[in-house]
């Protein structure tokens, strides 16, 4: 693999701290190991990052006393680390005196969140998303901490939007898949297991990788007709379609994948269920730019599935985002309401699924830029790749 | 692998029963995915369980309508399933005039927890741990889901021991990590990198295995005596410790074993530093036994550690449980009150990490039986696996 230039995450906490001001935060306690790694470089599983206008500190234990300055150092991170028994004391000053403070109510649990109060801060805590009515009195929410509210997808907005760096990992990562895939294409020809395949791909993977991003799904014949349908011991039989879905990881980074397959020749039904599914992907993919709102991309893949009649077996959202985690902002979904960016990656995966008969599902992961999107996926969208 | 008699979840609801009333709960919410699956059997991602006094049902969306009452059946429930887009509704009517309803506050995060209380229940939310003192006005706690209240290791502390199935599944995990490593132990004398090592490790136990059970941990030379050395590019010499921590997963139950391996003649103080920790864990397994609190566990290993000078050099914990995850209760250590009871499956694992010289560190899977201990990991304990 070339070698990838490194992350710089210095630019990051200017944008936070941007976001921050927005959301009428003096402070920020970041305790989603995703979100600290995003911010300072960290990739270790404990520590605690404090965000105010001034300073970042993380906040980790004796067994990353080295490690930690060692990684923030190479991510270009000027955070402070503070190696400490005691977190909450280190956190307490940190935000001493600061006024509103935000904490993270998707990752933090019910008793983090009540152990964050009581032996923290000593503070009265407010629930997510209450309004200043609600609060409680005065006397109570009163502490060395100041205020403390609930964020939510603070950090995970900004993470949407990739630098290139990020880019270059995510396409890494694909274009591993493109040739592992390719190598393990003709295997299909043999009439292997599902789980047969899956594990002949992730070894493929894994030997260029540093892992796979998530577990391979192979879904065949009625199995592939199965939203959620697990990779198990039932033989991939020629005539019929096989959904492999795929990604690997690379320096953090993930990418996502999926190619229906069919060995042989398709009849006249499988192949109209094939290119409606390529189409309405390919759809999707155009209307995906900077600007766009997520929502319009599910409609223009939905609108070619409607077309053919099969609205109702197209039943999941069209995309996700996809980076340090498999599945991240934005949603692409009719229901949400967010926007592409410049540097946004992002599925699109329409899929048609006709019980008893089989199911198509084509994806790619993109990144929109320049007006448009870019597959970062690449391996050629042919129905039988075992075919000369 | 011999086929393995399918696990029976029927009897654990009355287990659960029996806590509940213990904790002073009339119903539990339940909402952590390995917890459903203990209870139920349902393997799935995304489900909510209710429990009452009459009846335990299990809420999730139409990707699962056939796979989870197959699963259920499969594993002996006799929870009803109900697929509904709104899980909230369901989850309010299971719970209407149930009077104390207990909430998994080490799962729920702050913001799951505040639409509970908003969208589904519509009613005060208390926070995790307060006392009746804390509540709000009685007008804010009725709702039809009686009055919510925060649970910490409920089902976690059931979940500690083991039946004959479970062990079953850690013990065929444990055989197949034990053969795996026999074959690839070889490679040790050729000088691998500690990546080339692992991976080829791990392949010989997902050839076997549904997966490893956590990513393998290979750290040689001075890398053996960091605690959180994550497997690099160094290649491992003769002559120098190597710490190997594995584990494999079978039918959702997991395995963990570390051996200390050096290829070559140890010098004295390498003799003894390894003798030292092998006799701290024979020790420590010595000690284990239903009835035993596992700070006794700790203290037996930890005080071979001590005698030979090197206390300050033992950091961690002596153990931790293993099953459905790979790290769950209880904890072995100095400052807890957890008690080993018949069938509860645990790690010793002590270590002693010498700054720029290196660390072992030994560490057995075991279950706590017939007033003893047996080992589930079986790897011998030999210095040099490559010596004829």
């Amino acid at each position: 693999m070339t070698k990838l230039a490194p992350v710089d995450v210095g630019p990051r906490v200017e944008r936070l701290r941007s976001s921050m001001t927005g959301a009428g935060l003096d402070g920020l306690l970041v305790t989603s190991p995703m979100n600290i790694r995003w911010l300072t470089g960290f990739t270790g599983s404990h520590a605690t990052v404090t965000v105010t206008a001034d300073e970042v500190q993380l906040f980790t234990d004796s067994r990353y006393r080295d490690r930690a300055p060692a990684e923030l150092d190479a991510a270009g991170s000027r955070a402070t680390v503070v190696v400490s028994r005691n977190v909450g004391d280190g956190v307490r000053d940190a935000l001493a005196g600061v006024g509103t403070i935000g904490a993270e109510a998707d990752h933090l649990t019910w008793a983090q969140a009540d152990t964050i109060r009581n032996d923290w801060f000593n503070a009265g805590w407010f629930s997510a998303g209450s309004s200043k009515s609600e609060r409680r009195d005065a006397d109570e929410v009163s502490g060395d901490g100041g205020e403390i509210v609930a964020t939510q997808s603070l950090i995970a907005g900004l993470r949407a939007s990739k630098d290139a760096a990020e880019i270059a990992r995510i396409e890494a990562a694909a274009a591993i898949v493109d040739v592992a895939l390719g190598s393990c294409a003709p295997l299909l020809a043999t009439g292997p297991t599902e789980r047969a395949f899956a594990r002949q791909l992730e070894a493929a993977i894994r030997a260029e990788a540093d892992d796979v991003a998530f577990d391979t799904i192979v879904a065949s014949g009625p199995n592939a007709a199965i939203a959620h349908h697990r990779t198990g011991d039932r033989r991939i039989h020629h005539g019929e379609f096989v959904i492999v879905d795929v990604g690997a990881l690379v320096d953090g980074y993930r990418s996502d994948m999926t190619r229906t397959f069919l060995v042989g020749t398709p009849n006249a039904e499988q192949r109209r269920h094939y290119d409606v599914v390529a189409h309405a992907q390919q759809a999707g993919v155009e209307a995906m730019a900077p600007g766009v709102a997520t929502s319009d991309v599910d409609a223009a893949a939905r609108a070619v599935i409607a077309d053919a009649g099969w609205a109702e077996f197209f039943e999941h959202g069209t995309g996700h985002g996809v980076g340090l985690d498999i599945h991240e902002l934005p949603r692409v979904a009719s229901s949400v309401d967010d926007i592409y960016t410049e540097g946004t990656v992002a599925t699109v995966e329409p899929g048609v699924y006709l019980p008893g008969q089989g199911g198509v599902r084509v994806e790619d992961t993109c990144v929109a830029t320049e007006g448009g999107a870019r597959r970062l996926t690449g391996f050629p969208k042919v129905l039988d790749p075992t075919a000369g």
